[in-house]
């Protein structure tokens, strides 16, 4: 069994900077990646819900992020230095200093979307996220210029009200309605749905709306991330029934949710640690192994195609490049017999800033995936 | 601000083998403890909720594990010599070859319970657990004797049933009640509580049914083992209601409603790994200070001495010691000025069986707690 494809649009990744930039970034290519669309900031600080102010802060793993076009630009020529063949599609961070005149200046330079982090700053928000009003002007001018608003679709942590990383994405919703009916023509893209309640909001809302998946949550449930730290991500792993919901509306084709993997590398040790464990899952290099095996085990191989190379692409208004256009399937995914399939390393190594030898440890690390990727 | 108290009953305690039994159980007298009701198996293989067989597999961490008098009464021998103060109560573990013989011998010799894990090893038993109805002989025999059934109150891990870590306890609490109704006279204990189900429904039965807390699952949610291993365990802390419901039975005074920490040594290596971390949290050192700030923090400190020191006694039916009936209260819970406080350790040192040095990193290392102890 085989299966052909142009590539994969990765349309939530995270490549860093420095020398883990340098390690990472190249690994899109050699796993068949065709256009990334990079994130600028990841939530790095994790929860202290005991602590007094419960709010849960943005932390980018960037430093400064990217906040202006000249910065993505600059970015993008990095990772593009590392990754020649690799379409850059790049971001900038919503904060209070974002105006329309720098949005104009962004869609014109080709930066794609604004990425949205829950902030918690403003204490008199009762919704427990930073009221978005601020940024309609923002908004608006993103509206006019064909710009995407990528959320993080989470409200902080707040034990007074009872919420936790269980429900952060589920209370998170009705903000997304809220600027869905407020601005129906900004292209909105909830980022890495983990609910079942996500997949009906977003399935409930125009055609403005998309949704990305992740490999990971395609996969995970909360059993599979309680005491293993590589398995920790945020947003957390949820119920079976979530899963079921993601796995579901993958299995009907539907074309407003598509892959954005949300990989994010983390040296090994942050993750193993006395500490919080850094949260994110690294699968940049194996994306259409993981995804085939996934998906083929609950019988959705033929969305594949869909779901990872047009739906991502027909939803942000990107042309397929001439070559696929013209039908060149570059990819080849092969189920192998047993034995005979890849094995995934037990840790991908690289040397950090500090000169000090690191690694990186991939998801489902040892193990051994019947699919197999092949590339012309 | 003080608090004097005849010492604490701890109601459910892992005290190991080896090396680590006796590092820790010297410990016990040390924390003011005068009653250690011995726990002779604890959950030790992780879920694997990807496998085919979904059930949980339950592993007993002493090898073998004790499952007649003999046993438990050579084990108790060996723990009395490191601890000759304290007053061990123990246990055997529920298994088929358990006979109404050997129950009533075990009463006799003092052993005061038999503890029952989730097995999952019948398959045709829809509920999730192997049937109760096999030992039932079993449990009339403890009735009659006066001997006490500690429940693991969790069902296994069953995606197809949507069952995973944070509704297990709710789903198995039938099975509480079933059992409660078939044997009204037969003192059972729900171990481990961590949800408002689990409180709802105990106070919701007859005064031979009973319930242990933990002191982490009085302080923890769901977000506090997102990525921190040393507060993953089992049952997984959940939601912040669930917390609010267990500080709420306390603050009540509920007579039925009793410390058992579930206090669980692993060495810190076998908790921050690539592989799935072990489950548990170590407190035996610091039990009375960790309960009294976290009591204090919810206002209950007025409850501490009957939550630690005797509803369970009185639920279980043992007397006093003659000192403390006659008043002596030989610890003192000191709240200091800040920076006068007890500083946690960040780790436990003792050397393995195989003679490596390792170390347990014991719950809230590193931090100050307001409430310090002194011994008489």
């Amino acid at each position: 069994m085989s299966l052909a494809l142009a590539g994969i649009d990765d349309f939530h990744v995270h490549l860093r900077q420095g020398t883990l930039m340098r390690a990472v970034t190249p690994l899109l290519a050699k796993s068949g990646c065709r256009l990334a669309y990079v994130m600028v900031c990841l939530l790095t600080v994790p929860v202290q819900p005991n602590v007094a102010d419960m709010r849960l802060p943005a932390q980018p793993n960037l430093k400064p992020p990217i906040r202006t076009t000249d910065e993505a630009l600059a970015y993008k020529a990095q990772l593009q230095q590392l990754a020649p063949g690799v379409e850059f599609l790049m971001t900038l961070y919503l904060n209070p200093e974002l105006t329309p005149d720098e949005i104009r200046k962004a869609a014109k330079a080709g930066v794609k979307g604004v990425k949205s982090y829950p902030r918690g700053v403003t204490t008199n928000s009762d919704s427990g996220i930073e009221s978005y009003t601020v940024y309609y002007d923002v908004f608006r001018a993103m509206e006019e210029v064909g710009m995407v608003l990528n959320l993080h679709g989470e409200i902080p942590s707040d034990p007074s009200n009872d919420v936790c990383v269980l429900n952060a994405e589920e209370r998170f919703l009705k903000h997304l309605a809220q600027l869905h009916a407020d601005f129906p023509n900004l292209k909105i893209v909830l980022e890495h749905a983990t609910t079942k309640a996500a997949v009906d909001m977003v399935k409930s809302l125009g055609d403005t709306v998309g949704c990305t998946i992740t490999v990971h949550h395609l996969q995970l449930i909360v059993d599979d991330w309680a005491g293993q730290c590589h398995h920790f991500c945020k947003p957390v792993a949820k119920f079976p029934h979530d899963r079921d919901a993601l796995r579901g509306v993958i299995s009907e084709g539907h074309p407003r949710f598509f892959l954005g993997t949300d990989s994010a590398p983390h040296p090994r040790h942050t993750k193993e640690s006395v500490a919080a464990a850094a949260a994110g899952v690294f699968v940049t290099p194996y994306v259409l192994p993981y995804l085939a095996t996934i998906l083929d085990s609950f019988g959705a191989i033929d969305k594949l195609e869909g779901f990872a190379t047009r739906f991502g692409r027909a939803f942000y208004g990107i042309a397929e490049p001439a070559a696929a256009a013209a039908g060149v399937r570059a990819v080849k995914l092969v189920k192998a017999a047993s034995g005979a399939g890849l094995r995934v390393p037990e840790e991908i190594p690289f040397v950090d800033d500090d000169g000090i030898q690191r690694s990186v440890v991939p998801f489902w690390a040892g193990k051994e995936l019947p699919w197999t990727i092949e590339l012309e």
